[in-house]
């Protein structure tokens, strides 16, 4: 399922790329911090504004994002 | 707003890989016409399952529909 391989891969960038917790990246993004949560496991059908501005708090293309998706 | 640079994308990859109309799109990936028209017009704040069902029906990888967005 697309949205759970995609929770896969915002975790990792996350980690990766920012070291932040699920907590601090959500609030750096003014995302609220159960569904971005919600959103890494995999259990939210995320709309695309939401993707960008995960994207975008990651520093990465919505191109880069998908790779591999 | 990523809603229009992305409907105007798949706009494009609609006519020129398949050649085929709006309607007879969304027929083929069994999405409804008149929702596809509006994600292709930037209107819709489209969910990834969605994007993804667009994308698997132009045949592209999620990372090459978005390519330049």
């Amino acid at each position: 399922m697309i949205q759970e391989e995609l929770g896969k891969r915002i975790r990792e960038l996350r980690t990766s790329k920012t070291g932040l917790s699920q907590e601090k990246f959500a609030h750096k993004i003014e995302m609220d911090r159960t569904y971005f949560a919600s959103v890494e496991a995999g259990k939210r059908n995320i709309s695309i504004t939401n993707i960008k501005k995960i994207a975008d708090g990651l520093d990465v293309t919505l191109s880069e994002l998908f790779t591999g998706l």
